[in-house]
């Protein structure tokens, strides 16, 4: 009998956290991940802070070594190695190296699938000039890097207001851009309406970006095979020598469909609590699969990096035998971004969403203090509560220039335990001077109207 | 037929939250607030932040003033006016005024109790020297900083590492003294052990502070009626010329026992949900009541702002009539204080007072990083977690120079919705790399061995 053999298409969050906790749970297990690009182990949402300067080279986001995997946890890596093809009944993966464009295959006893997510690039007119990014791996950060290095921009176009969009609108002002977001609806992180949205929208202005709502792209226009002016449907031209698309993402599922794997409505591979797909032995983890969404009970795509790894550590448990099998408990879509000086969280639903999902849903909003009044360098949270009409809390959003990252937990931890916003109000917070005034904001945001 | 009133004895935080909402519920209510002192309407939290020279002036922490209270709510505020006598049989409470020696007789349809609690300054040798204080009240605060100006001090002794004797000691080392804390117990902050005390104490010793622990004062010594030096158990003596005790408060329930009310075994008044006493038409709020901790299931006596803000809310409301009856949900004992640069949490019991209330408990200490590891200026977090042989949180502490005082919250929430540490483990949080590592340090404090 041959040694049981996992193996990963994936060397990212998920799939190397599923390698790890394999690893784990199983010593002498076989263990190999194939990874299409030459980076392992990073932390691609540290980019826009490399780019911005913050943190001074690309390599820092690094967190492990092929070595480390291999010398510490005989886990075996594959950099350049790019999965063809999945044949489940035959348990083989078939791959090719970049290199030689050599062709290999690997048997398997059980399939971690964590092929994440591709940043969006439509196919606009001049999408293909130099100076037109999308960013997402480790290789897209260096690729910009080294563009401004050479090239040094001073004129640049965000497309999309997502969370990409923000923080790069942020690292190119760092880096003394002239730079323009365009967003094609008028809202900024996809969900965020209302006085949340203007307060984000004045941040930006402040900080001197200039924003535009409601536009669409429709071409990018060059010279010389560089990027010159972004145009948008209105006829309205843009100045560029670097454009980054953040539209958004689509799980990388290709390889998965061409398998016969089971799709979700939502687009990206449907998996159970146990990180299961549809084909016995193969799992799916992170950004290319599905999840379990607990406030409106839905199988969702929600790609972030915590559930990833979360995800990650559930497929490799279960692929390694873990008995009983290793569940995950689903998101409640929680996220956080920092735009310059603001903290901007949700978590849930939005109201839009809320209604979407057939909720009779409501909708407050309220703004308070961050600290007592009286302590220094204070600041106004705006909270926005969705609640269904039983009073049961839906989703929050906050945004201020403090104390919004953390607090947004704490609506995010009533998600989990259903309660109603009556409860949420009952909460016994910590109250000091310098962390918070003596009713919390969030406490504020969920009071009756009698208060 | 007379009309209804309403009266309260205490000014700050609990009586006035009270007045105010019985006002809000009855428009026409006569509602008269009794004040001992000439101060109301003030954050006494925010003392140490005075003497420290942050907050400019004493006056800043005055929320409202007595006109506000009259012109804008109707509400009668009585300065200097002292309750000396209950007579609930007879619905009168006897009053003394300060500045003549008046004594007068006021008369309610309710009574809302809201008296406090008082510093506890020991009977030692020499307690009554110049240059002793506790710091209390707002009048606490104005001797202790005309003391300040008028004696130029430059060595102080503070005795108790309570919260206040912590505040206490970055203020006067903001002001330059020389500082030395004594505490009789081997713990800070009353609860706080292990590793996370010994942070606290290194974090004061940084800063320059002398941390004497298991030293008992048993004197003061003087010259020319002036503190000079506080003489220790050992013998040990200190220079001081300013002696703060932060040793603890006692509620403050003289009237409330010669009245006959019930005292619980806490010793403070008892109360239920809705804040009644034992006496038809008195209600009590605040610092001089206990209050159902949720955890432990007891009525405990547990002087903060923040309940007794909504305690008065609740005693104010019905006192005013409200039906149904307002209720207040208890604590689960949540509290944060700053520490120089560290931010210093709680929630919960502590492993000893879980033992001491008959729960199997048990612990376990994690430290893990406050944002993502290439991410600037993060810092260690230090966890604490108690929890029943069931997996139930029981409480949480927490040490770490950012990110502590709202992450607390997520552990009082989860004591209120009565989750185990398994469901906290579960929470899907915020994470951006300037806010939080990707898996949260309340994820990593909470999570199985085998992970």
């Amino acid at each position: 009998m041959s040694k049981e053999q996992l193996l990963v298409i994936g060397g990212v969050a998920a799939g190397l956290a599923a390698a790890m906790q394999a690893r784990r749970m199983a010593p002498d297990l076989d263990i190999t991940v194939l990874e299409k690009t030459s980076d392992i182990s990073y932390g691609a949402c540290g980019l826009p802070y490399v780019i911005s300067g913050l943190i001074p080279q690309l390599e820092r986001l690094v967190i492990h070594t092929p070595e480390y995997f291999r010398e510490q946890h005989n886990i075996q890596i594959h950099l350049n190695t790019e999965a063809l093809e999945i044949l489940p009944a035959r348990s083989l993966v078939r791959v090719r190296t970049a290199t030689g464009e050599e062709k290999r295959e690997f048997h398997f006893t059980n399939l971690v699938l964590a092929t994440g997510a591709a940043a969006i690039c439509p196919p606009l007119q001049g999408h293909e000039l130099a100076g037109v990014f999308v960013l997402r791996q480790l290789r897209d950060g260096r690729r910009l890097l080294a563009f401004i290095e050479q090239e040094r921009p001073h004129a640049a176009v965000i497309v999309g207001a997502g969370y990409i969009g923000l923080e790069m609108a942020e690292a190119f002002r760092a880096r003394g851009f002239d730079t323009t977001i365009i967003e094609s609806s008028d809202k900024v992180m996809s969900a965020l309406g209302g006085r949340l949205r203007d307060r984000v929208v004045e941040e930006l202005r402040g900080q001197g970006v200039e924003v535009i709502l409601g536009e669409k792209v429709v071409a990018f226009e060059g010279a010389e095979n560089r990027i010159a002016r972004v145009v948008t449907e209105s006829g309205r031209a843009f100045e560029a020598q670097i454009v980054v698309i953040g539209i958004g993402v689509r799980p990388a599922v290709e390889i998965a469909k061409t398998a016969g794997l089971e799709i979700g409505v939502s687009g990206a591979v449907a998996t159970d609590a146990m990180q299961r797909t549809s084909a016995v032995n193969v799992f799916a983890a992170g950004d290319c699969c599905e999840t379990l969404h607990r406030v409106s009970g839905r199988r969702v795509w929600f790609p972030l990096a915590q559930p990833a790894v979360r995800q990650g550590w559930v497929a490799g448990a279960n692929a390694a035998g873990l008995t009983p099998a290793a569940r995950f408990a689903g998101i409640v879509g929680t996220n956080a971004v920092k735009v310059f000086d603001l903290e901007v969280a949700r978590t849930g639903l939005s109201f839009e969403e809320a209604q979407a999902e057939g909720f009779d849903a409501s909708v407050t909003e309220d703004e308070s203090a961050s600290r007592a009044g009286y302590y220094p360098d204070g600041a106004k949270i705006l909270t926005r509560i969705i609640y269904d009409k039983n009073g049961r809390l839906l989703g929050a959003q906050m945004v201020g220039r403090e104390g919004v990252a953390q607090r947004i937990n704490v609506y995010a931890a009533a998600l989990h335990a259903n309660l109603k916003i009556e409860e949420v109000n009952r909460f016994d917070l910590a109250y000091a001077p310098p962390f918070a005034p003596t009713i919390d904001p969030i406490l504020r945001a969920t009071r009756p109207n009698d208060e």
